[in-house]
């Protein structure tokens, strides 16, 4: 499953809001449904329209955010984030939003993606005399609007975007203006709703439900949406764009109650189960997921097919950033920590399970053997999408190929080593299909990339290499 | 559903390990599994022969027990404890396991349930002089033991016992033996388990699994289990022994991954699901559970009635306890903490959904309002239990019978009070039958006294006033 | 130097309040000023005239008092105590004030001092029942008072009082009373002012000063007063009183603006250095004090000599818990980190270097060394106290003879061990002439028994025994 | 006094050290000696030849670096800081040293001291495009540096360091070599020295001694020196250096046991104190100093005089951030807490009390009163600097000229305001001649500004007003 990745994974999430007298309490509340898209550190900038105010840490939403610390967040007008993961350099100051300051004016910025050229772009500010004062590709957003020179800010931005290639979900802040920009294929999801006469705008629809809002549309790719005291103004900055919706937003990232591009997620994912059952009939006496981003899929696997749904794998909640990992001597004894199957469940069944994708394949070996350990006498995996042969470069950092199993094994090595009876992967036309799109892979407005290699932007070797690295 | 409880429930769980060199880290991770029994404070206490040293704070499995603390914890015998509520007075006094040193030897207590006759010995062993640490009834059997003389450790444990009224597990551990007692009615749900060549004890059987040892049998009522160097061994401490399992461990306390007397609570739970469908069939849409607890049961109903289970309620998993909770005002402008409704599932649907029980009635009016303002069209509440009218005095904190909802309203009263258009709670026959056991009341071998006001121990009027007033 | 002990010492320090508003905050600025009397933990026990509340932990004061945790602690009567060491048995449970709850009513110990026969009664009440939760022997006094029956708490204190051996200054507080005792040899110092209409009591007189407090006068030895709603009440538990109060206080561990039996203790420890120049006379350069005990006495000896007092060795004020200890090897190329020796003070130049005890003789090397690395060209240590030869019983725990050089070693023999120039102690006539006392030793009022091994009570072989294990 | 400033003042304290196996553990060790010039953030910066690796925080030395983190500090030459205040705009950002990483190399800088030109530099770089991170000057020297182009790094350090304007000791430090560099006054104290082969450079010797280092001179005036693999070079990258060393350094700010210009900052505060008693005799019974920086001042003026010194004032040493302060009805009723009268000491006698300096006035004016209420029949307050009647702009943030009573009373006037007998300040010649130095003042060396008003640079319009604002 895709929780593998952890650590290395660059999926974000972001929100904001104009005109609301608690816009930073919102903002807390926003960011906390948005919590499964990163763990890793939090932080939010405030405006009370005369100064920008950051408050931002390394943890959960509800452990930087105290009681005493938003005190004295107050405004009108707020952007925050949430992080995944320490890629790009970890610490503090990766944290977003990245607030800058200078004599004439503040500027935040939140980022939800991964631009695919920001080494060039960073070596080339450096040349000039520029400062980095992260690791974040984010930065070179802020350098490239301050280099724009006497322009307004908000033709500072759109020349800047220009210049950005990749993935991106952008919310640009300053002390009265709030802006709202996605790259020209749409690869992040971004939404924006209204609360009373407030604007919301955030990575996932499942915010605007928290909070009360009322969703209005989704940011278009390629759009540069303005909210100030004049009110709000979109204008397309891209001609050429041309959305390429990320799929795995469906598969794996986003949360069962949020809608993407209208289409609710959990029953997507439902609809994906169904078409397995459909595509690969399988003889078996249960159906389980592994919890919590396959249970959609079980479910609707398990309707289709007629197998009852049963609850075989139990999540312990309880597993924090402080939790003692087992030795290897304690974990060869059977010690189990965050997954355990449910004996009474499997014991002396065909079991099928349900999980939403395989990455290095390690996570998978060791839920069929726990399976099996528990009495399991089958054991079919099926899994909610196409093999992930090819790396991601706009934010789900899968990184280098060797890492990925499905690009080295056919899928019946892959069942060979995780020791499954059968795995079935979901086709590519029937997850779109699941999701409501055309099959026809150019003109489904999804990236596959991942799947078909196909990718929706130019890539550029060096940026590969030093990647790579890092 | 029963979480309303929180605060006031004292239900706990105890995890107990002899003859393993690691036994400080299994008893770690048994408690860690445990850890849903209780959320409040945590508690080892390890043998290395010579003497017992204790560790415990008030908080998480994961931070108390941190790395560098539990370099200290040697020894090949351990107990511990996970604590529910701050009930008999708060603070880290009262985290279990309690320890007790004296010049000629050490003592440690681990106590799940709760005695109904303890204030009336505390008031006695206070006449005779004893000082009482805590505000914990599991106080009370150590004052008992130390009082009994120069009789061996098991004698004055065996006459302590016969003193004490009400549920009890106790783990009580001395330098060089491990004892494990269960109340004549077996209450509360206590198994022992091999792990090579040690032996294992747990509240229930999801910790064995964890750390994979392997199911013995159940503890029996008035049974009392020494273990030490020259083996184990059982006898019978009372001959008036009588099974009166606490059933709300099927319906709401236990893991689903868990067996109690040879049943699989998940599977429990399903059953329950499909009586309540057999019992009073709905036409409706979809058919949705409260997570976590509610799941197994509405997976059931869906099952037997056809209706498609569909996932109508998230439930946000980083609510910790340092989360700032929205103001009135926020919270009547729409923000929702800890459960959303699916719009998209929900939307222009009849919904049943699926609860444990109906405590005090305040969460069910706000999850039947909150899936109306998400757009279902009706709301059918269906709750795996009937309805519970009398107070719990063994461990389950229902304190008093006025904050009980149907002690006071019918079950039309109360589904007007909560907005749903439907009501409906599963039989006392059902639930049992669901349980596999013989309908019958007095021959189940369950309690069932908050259904039915029947308990089965005698209840003291001076406790019920002193509970009343703490 | 004394502070050699930290670790083994058992001095502590005690405040209380009754009758003012605020009392909470008086005894935290209180035991604040006691801070150099205990530094492990602090705690404090209020009373509202219904009901006794306790806050303690291990840490100074203003870390364990945080303004959060003062909010609950209203009440008009308080007492507190700052802790020296681990000994007895480190961790929370020890910290005082013991705070004993019972259904009939609560009572709040807080002791400085030592009994001498503490496990002789601790054995006699556990072979009755009686369970210790602590190894303080604080706590001793607790049971004594509980097993008193029923004659009224003021008459069960005093024939408890009369069962306890050794040191003790004690503060006693019930719901509606606070209780006063000094061991009948008046052993540590214990006085009594008012503010206001407040009564203050407190181990050094310190402490009026900084909560502006009025001395009355000193507790007398065998005294126990009561302070109630009906005012002040002193009388005498003991007959045979025969003050001898521990004359370290004076040379060590006393704040030099406190008065002890009305002489000031920055001039006795002048007077103590003056003793010392008049006793025998040295020829050098500069007179330099180990801070900061000793700075009142180089002075001292400074005046009365004629040679400049400089400030030849620098304390380093930031050496808190958390310092990182530096390695052998940095240790031996020089690295330095309480102490320093002032290069431009001592280059070149005879110093007589004055400190106040000398008790195992390795930190008077260190500092020989240091100043002699600096380029001091002699170095004369003078001690403004006789050798200490004998162990303390009483509270200062000198614990084995094995530990006290001067047990074992001459002056010279100390000296050459030391690499002093010369090494010189004060004579016991001298040290008591300079504290105003009349140098006949049984008429002086004061024990000496670490430097005459004549103690003031009796001792018990089995106790010392037993204090050597622990 | 000057600590009165403690939140306006921001001088600071730096380490370095080139070639040492132990360098992080060094830096340490030396920054805690220099903890007293700056308590509110440090940070270390460790090179390994192949990169920089940073670590800070707002605390102490021995808070910030624990031993988990020290472990990772791993290489053989370090740079570090300790902060003395939120001046500059407070937090993380802001502690020193400031690490700049970019894609050909990183730099690390400390500074201590203040550039006067800061904002004007700032201004013209932000309307290049340059983003900065931080609100402290030291910053604009790393821009400057990168706007260099691409000539040497050490010429481009040159070259930047003639367009800056003030007060600095600068440690500039890339992966492979470490540049020391003094502004053309040499305002502030800068020294190296020799550790075996590795060499040491820190704001006071103290710092050496500590680590065991032997001193090798002070850094000039003027003087760039570059310490690299081919060892250590010097050279002047000004010609125009005219020393003006800062006299608060001698009078406040060093530790004791430092030597500035080859002169002990201990015996030149005694030669202050000596000095005023030649010129202003007082006839008195006790002379007293305010702990800790006026002790030796009064020892000298004691030891001139002939009046005995008495420690008439006790500073308790356990006043931290958390510290709860009293309430303005608790100081009323005569709370104290930092700073102590000793009754004992001062009661019926007429005392010379010595301070180090007046800025305000408010601290004197609380310790005369205190010393009155403890009895005092006379205070004489006596002060080893002469009158402070100008801001300085060089680090010691004394900001505004209306915050120095001295710019707007006469010397009665203050003694009137401060409640004295008598009011004498230390002449401009008596305290130039106590620390060795002629007293004519062109000609001395030394910077008098804020006695004189005779700024030794520019100063700039703009820049003050900035300055007032922040």
């Amino acid at each position: 499953m895709l929780a593998e990745l952890k650590g290395l994974n660059e999926e974000c999430g972001i929100f904001g809001i104009w005109g609301h007298p608690d816009a930073a309490q919102l903002t807390y509340y926003g960011l906390h449904s948005l919590q499964h898209r990163g763990q890793e550190g939090t932080g939010m900038v405030v405006s009370d329209q005369k100064r920008l105010k950051g408050l931002k840490g390394e943890g959960l939403v509800a452990e930087i955010f105290t009681a005493k610390a938003m005190e004295e967040m107050t405004g009108c007008a707020a952007i925050g984030h949430v992080r995944y993961a320490t890629a790009g350099g970890g610490g503090y100051e990766n944290v977003q939003p990245l607030l800058f300051n200078s004599q004439t004016g503040s500027l935040a910025l939140a980022h939800n993606g991964n631009l695919v050229n920001a080494n060039q772009l960073k070596l080339q500010l450096e040349g000039q005399g520029s400062i980095f004062q992260t690791s974040s590709d984010t930065e070179v957003l802020a350098h490239l609007i301050r280099r724009g020179g006497f322009s307004s800010i908000k033709d500072r931005v759109k020349t800047a975007l220009t210049m950005l290639k990749g993935a991106y979900a952008f919310l640009i802040m300053t002390e009265d203006e709030l802006m709202v920009a996605l790259d020209p294929n749409g690869m992040r999801p971004l939404s924006i709703a209204k609360l009373g006469d407030a604007y919301v705008v955030a990575s996932e629809t499942c915010a605007f439900d928290v909070v009360g809002a009322e969703f209005v549309r989704d940011v278009l790719p390629g759009e540069l949406i303005t909210i100030n005291a004049n009110g709000i103004h979109s204008e397309m900055y891209s001609i050429a764009s041309n959305q390429a919706m990320c799929t795995m937003e469906y598969v794996y990232f986003s949360r069962p109650d949020s809608n993407i591009q209208g289409i609710n997620v959990h029953t997507a994912r439902k609809a994906m189960g169904k078409k397995l059952a459909l595509e690969v009939p399988i003889e078996a006496d249960v159906v389980t997921g592994v919890p919590d981003s396959s249970i959609s899929a079980a479910i609707g696997y398990a309707e289709q097919s007629g197998i009852p749904y049963e609850m075989g794998l139990i999540k312990n909640r309880y597993v924090g950033r402080t939790f003692i990992q087992p030795s290897q001597t304690l974990r060869e004894q059977g010690v189990k920590m965050k997954l355990s199957p449910v004996r009474g469940v499997v014991e002396g069944k065909r079991v099928i399970m349900v999980d939403d994708s395989i990455v290095r394949g390690t996570t998978s070996r060791r839920i069929v053997t726990m399976l099996k350990e528990a009495g399991a006498k089958e054991v079919h995996v099926v899994i909610s999408s196409p093999p992930i042969q090819n790396p991601c470069f706009y934010g789900i950092d899968t990184s280098t190929r060797e890492e990925l199993i499905a690009s080295k094994l056919s899928p019946e090595e892959i069942r060979e080593m995780i020791g499954a009876d059968s795995l079935t992967f979901l086709s590519v036309e029937g997850m779109l299909e699941a999701i409501g799109k055309d099959p026809r892979e150019d003109q489904c407005g999804q990236c596959l990339a991942c799947f078909t290699g196909k990718y929706p932007t130019e890539i550029y070797p060096t940026e590969l290499t030093l990647e790579t690295v890092k």
